[in-house]
């Protein structure tokens, strides 16, 4: 039904690799790279160029680079300069903005907005309607819920960018606000609709507005509802589509 | 102005009712059943094909179905397995999910995104920019407002999925998050930014985070400015697009 | 690379300035206006037809202009009888509804929904997914940051629209709910995820839920993280795409 290669743009210096497809009204600007066996799906606009295009007679389009086996879902707006791992997902109308680096196994929900120089790791995935302001950092299996945002500026307005970072394995459940700066450690739960400021070790179940540490999640009585048991820390509780499917992370993380 | 008939696609086993427009540049894919009078505007995809589609050959294409007199404004994506009531109306850039389950009268508005396999009553009226998680459940007549998400996962992220429920008549105010499973009754109403797990009797004003009973709604202070009496229940004070227009409430009650 | 005038569909009684430039798959409806040295891009419909058109015969387009040097990105959809000032600037899918009046030198970004009927100032800047309610009011110079909500039904649903004013300079961090019928005064600053309602003097720093005035800003101990120093009244610590660039706010205001 997808992909009748109408009305598909190409633009110079692109390179796209094998069994790749391109749906319909797709633009691909210049100098992109397409790897094997990604799917592009209708309206979406690869390499958008920077704004300086519009001004700048002498502007240079940075390099695009998709990594392999990518599914990128319908009317999704990537800017150039990012750089993409292999395995990269989105939903639909994800807007990501210049010189975003993001990992492999890496999954962006629909609507989400990244702004651009932020840094997402391996195995993340965000839900729908996820805000990443610029300079945020995830490590890997980091997993965001909608209405999240990553703030960046303390005093607004201001020239002053500091970047939330977040370790891996945590969890960040919908609508949190994570102020600019706040650190979280590894494998954290942040409750719902919390205001996060500050540095978060690792561990920490934490909630509130202002957000306090509640406790080591690990103590948490959140109960898996099949196992009956601490669900925390939930790589030995879920597996789908992590590198430890069908191994078990305890097989798995002795490996590494 | 509209409707030229330019780019549009149509794919198999299409049906399309009397009267029914269809804006430029949207492409109906296979089975898709679209009765009779409805519009749907320019650049939308009615029967998005499921994730299966791009990895499995033997893909088989579920029917959707929208009723009589829709209108489903520009940019929006209905999956296919929908099934979609008369007078069904959307904003802009709506997304729904597969196999989703709405009633007739409803309107989703701009920006809504239904995750799919989850069920929807008549007459509801989502605003701009709500999250519908799967196996979310909504009576009729229940008006959710800007940034609202129905949570489904208690321990995320995991494999259980618990949908919340809303009753007949209940209004849940922008910014909410309801928790995995939580169950609200009838005639209830959840303040702006409340954080609501659990199970609420009918008629409760809630708020809060944690979310609680502040009172029965019946009691609240909450006054129409126009007729300077107590607004809830609200049916006896707004009619506009509801079945008891220009009858009012009681009467209409009664006949039921 | 962009503007190569393919599938652009322009209404009747369109009028369009000297060094226009008009992205591919764009219509303009009729009556619109766009002064000279505007750029729309790709995607974008401009003078959108009220509801009324798809049900009334006689439906008359409402006038839609566009300010000069403006930059609406691609994907925007702004509905008839709106009036935006001279660079005037828009991210990507931004939805703007009938009988809106924005300034100039304002920049609303990707995926804001205004609702119509609303009047924003001059050099605001609306981060992504800003939702603004009919009725609502800006001064000049306020930022809004994303996840913010100005609603205006105080007993929802009801017919009563009590729209939000902000006063100039007002900054309404992420996600922050604005109480219908709210008033901000001039240079003030609500905190991150407050739910506001009432009516706050000039130079309050107000958080919360319910939101309460925590001290004069210029008093709070918000420092500027380059001078060292207080950053509010913030004009004095930034200036970029303000009138006062490169002169300084004080002698600035002194000239005005």
């Amino acid at each position: 039904m997808k992909f009748n290669n109408r009305n598909i743009q190409i633009g110079e210096n692109v390179e796209i690799g094998k069994n790749v497809k391109i749906g319909d009204n797709t633009i691909i600007y210049d100098n992109v790279i397409i790897h094997d066996d990604s799917i592009i799906c209708d309206n979406c606009v690869i390499g958008e160029p920077l704004v300086d295009y519009y001004h700048n007679q002498d502007y240079t389009q940075p390099k695009t680079i998709i990594g392999r086996m990518s599914l990128i879902r319908s009317h999704c707006i990537i800017y150039a300069g990012g750089e993409f791992g292999n395995n990269f997902t989105t939903g639909h109308r994800v807007t990501i903005r210049e010189y975003t680096k993001i990992g492999y196994h890496t999954s962006i929900g629909s609507y989400c907005d990244l702004q651009g120089k932020c840094e997402i790791g391996n195995y993340n995935r965000f839900h729908s309607y996820v805000n990443i302001g610029q300079k945020s950092k995830t490590g890997d299996y980091v997993f965001i819920y909608p209405f999240v945002v990553l703030t960046n500026d303390p005093t607004p307005p201001s020239n002053t960018l500091e970047g939330v970072t977040i370790g891996d394995f945590s969890q960040i459940a919908a609508a949190a606000v994570l102020l600019p700066a706040t650190s979280i450690g590894k494998h954290c739960l942040i409750s719902a609709n919390s205001v996060v400021g500050g540095e978060f070790a690792n561990n920490s179940f934490i909630g509130g507005a202002p957000a306090k540490r509640i406790c080591d999640l690990n103590k948490a009585p959140l109960i898996n509802r099949e196992t009956a048991k601490r669900h925390y820390p939930w790589p030995y509780n879920f597996d789908r589509g992590m590198p430890w499917q069908d191994i078990g992370f305890a097989k798995w993380k002795n490996k590494q």
